[in-house]
C-alpha cells in the first residue's frame, strides 16, 4: 500500500522510503529544471500531511499562479492516487487520470510507490520530484523571485540550524511518530511510537507555552510541519491511529497554538477535513475493515479565539498575510468547520 | 461472537438478543428459586457493561457475602467467557473452566450465545438466569432481605414509573446505542445509532445539569445503568466504537457526573480499565483486526473533584455508604486511574 510520503506497511514495522525522485526545481537550473512561472504543477492530496505542506507554503508565499494545483481524490484505488474529482476523471492540465502516469513517463517500470507530494513537469508530463523533505524548502528559497510582494521568510538563514534541529525531532516522533504507532503490527512496537509522540507532544508544548512560534517569532517552515499534523490529530490520529493518550482539544497550549495557525491566512484555508477523514478510514482497510468514517470529532472549536497574539511574535515577519484564495480552491464547505 | 448481554455482529445491522434464561430469584421462591445467602454464584466480566451493573448494584447492597462472585477472564475464547484468571483455569466455587458448562448442565445442546451476567445455583452447578435486565432489579428488591445495613433503596416503588422510563431511553439511545455504532458494517446505520448516542447524552447533560442524579435526589438503578456506560466512554466507546463527537472530558456535566459516581463506593471500586480496554480491542477483531490495545486514555482525571456536592442530593438516601471492597475482589492497580 503505498499512501503519501512514502508509506508501506505490513508484517514488519513501519518505514518510510526516502523519495526515489530528488530533482531539485532551482533559481539557477543546476538539476536542468529551472525555477519558471506556469512550467509545473504540483498535485497533492489534500488528505495527505505530507502534501499539505506544500499546499500552506505555496498560499503563504503566493506562489498559486505560478506553480499550479492538482488536488488527488482522497481514496485511491489500486493505482493509486486519481484524479477522480476533475471533470471526466482526468487532471484538466496534465490530461492524465493517474499520478501515475507522470511516475511511468520519467522512469519506465518504476517499482515503488506512488506519493504525494509530487511535481509534474507540464510540458513533458514528466515527475520532477516526489522529495517530501525538499520540496517546501526550495519554495521558500529557490523560488523567491516568483514570491508575491509581502511574502514571508519561511527558512531564514540564520535560524536553519535551529529551524532543522526542531523539524528533525518532530518528523521522528510527530510527523512519523503517528504513523509508526498507527500502522504498527505488535503491541510493543506501537507502545515505543505512541509513548513517543506524546513525550514529544509534551516538549513542544512546554516550548510554546511561552512563545508564539517554534523558531524565531515568525512563522517558518518548523511550524508549517508541525501544522499538517497536529491539524489532524484528533480528527485521525486519535482514534484511527491509536494516539489517544489524550486529544489535542485537552491539551491548552498545543490546541491554542493549533488554533492560531488554522485560523491564519494560508493554513486552514488549505485542510479539507472530510478528505482527511475519509481517506484515512477508508484507505487503511488492515486497520478498519469497515471501511466507516466517523461523525466526530466536533470541529466547531477550530473557529475559537486562541488569545495567542498575546504572546507578541510577527506571524508574516516583515511581510503580510496572503490574499483570499483563489475561487477554484475552496475547501467545499463540508471539509470545515 | 458472543459477548456480554448477548451481543452479535456480522452482515446484519446489530441486534441484542433477549435473555433466553429468565428464571428469577425471588424473595417467594415463586420460581423454584428462592433468594438465600451462598446458594448462587455472580459470573460476571468486568469488561462488560450489562455484567457490572449488577457488581455496582451488589457493593451497593452489601451483598457480597450473600452472592459470592466469579470473575472471567476479559478474552475469551471460541468456547467464550472462561475462568483462566483462577488457579488451574476453574472457577474455584462452581469447579468449571467455561461459563457454558453451566448453560450446558441447564439445557443441553442449547444454540445461543453465552453471556453474562449469569447467576448460576452452586449446589446443581446449573445456570439459573443471564437476564441482564432484570437480574439488578432483583437484586434491589426481591433480595431486600440479605441487605446490609444501611442498604440504599435503588428502585424506590414511588419512582419506578420514572426511572423505568428514564432507564428505556438510556438502554436504547445509550447503552444499546454505542453498540449499535459500534457493531454497524455501513456508513448510514453507524451514523444514525452515533446521532442518537450524542442526541441522548446531550438531553441526559441538561436533566443533569440540575440535579446530582437521574431520578429523584439518591443514587437509583437508572444511574447505574447509564454509569456503567460512562465510565467506558472514552476508554473504549470513543475509538473502538467511534462514538467521537466529543469525550466525556470533553462534556463538563456528564463528566462531573460519572466522576462523582465513580468516587462514590461501589461504583468505582468495581471497575477495572485493563479488563475494558483489552476486551474490547482484542476480542473485536472485526473491528480491530491488529489486536493493539491503546495507550490511552489519560486515567489521571477520574480522581479530580467534581464539585457535584454543591447541587445538593443525598447519594444513599436514609442509607449509608458501602464499606471497603473485600480483599479478595479488589481490582489490580493496573486497571485503576
Amino acid at each position: 500500500m503505498s499512501v503519501g510520503g512514502n508509506e508501506s506497511y505490513g508484517r514488519k514495522a513501519f518505514k518510510r522510503s526516502k523519495a526515489h525522485f530528488a530533482d531539485r526545481i532551482t533559481a539557477d537550473g543546476r538539476d536542468g529544471r529551472p525555477v519558471a512561472s506556469g512550467r509545473y504543477r504540483l498535485v497533492v492530496s489534500r488528505a495527505c500531511p505530507w502534501a499539505s505542506r506544500a499546499l500552506v507554503s505555496r498560499r503563504l508565499l503566493g506562489l498559486e499562479d505560478a506553480l499550479s494545483l492538482a488536488v488527488a481524490d482522497p481514496i485511491q484505488d489500486d493505482r493509486s492516487w486519481r484524479f477522480t474529482l476533475d471533470p471526466d476523471g482526468r487532471d484538466p492540465v496534465l490530461g492524465i487520470r493517474y499520478l501515475s502516469e507522470a511516475y511511468d513517463r520519467r522512469e519506465t517500470g518504476y517499482p515503488g510507490g506512488v506519493s504525494v507530494p509530487a511535481i509534474v513537469d507540464v510540458p513533458s508530463g514528466k515527475l520532477v520530484t516526489n522529495d517530501y523533505q525538499q520540496i517546501t524548502l526550495d519554495l521558500a528559497t529557490e523560488w523567491s523571485g516568483l514570491h508575491r510582494e509581502g511574502a514571508p521568510d519561511l527558512y531564514p538563514e540564520a535560524l536553519r540550524d535551529e529551524i532543522d534541529t526542531v523539524m528533525a525531532d518532530v518528523y521522528e516522533d510527530v510527523n512519523n511518530g503517528v504513523y509508526r504507532a498507527g500502522f504498527a503490527t505488535d503491541q510493543e512496537e506501537y507502545e515505543g511510537a505512541c509513548a513517543a509522540v506524546f513525550r514529544r507532544l509534551e516538549l513542544l508544548a512546554v516550548r510554546l507555552s511561552g512563545q508564539r512560534y517554534l523558531v524565531g517569532d515568525t512563522i517558518t517552515e518548523a511550524d508549517i510541519r508541525l501544522f499538517t499534523t497536529l491539524v489532524r490529530f484528533d480528527a485521525v490520529y486519535h482514534g484511527h491511529f491509536k494516539c489517544n493518550r489524550w486529544k489535542l482539544t485537552e491539551q491548552q497550549v498545543l490546541w491554542a497554538y493549533v488554533r492560531d495557525l488554522y485560523q491564519t491566512p494560508g493554513f486552514g484555508d488549505t485542510v479539507d477535513f472530510d478528505h482527511i477523514k475519509r481517506h484515512y478510514y477508508q484507505v487503511h482497510s488492515g486497520i478498519n475493515p469497515t471501511g466507516i468514517v466517523p461523525h466526530g470529532p466536533d470541529l466547531s472549536g477550530w473557529l475559537t479565539p486562541h488569545h495567542r497574539e498575546e504572546l507578541g511574535g510577527r506571524p508574516f515577519g516583515d511581510g503580510t498575510p496572503p490574499g483570499p484564495v483563489p475561487a477554484a480552491e475552496e475547501v467545499p464547505a463540508r471539509g470545515r468547520p
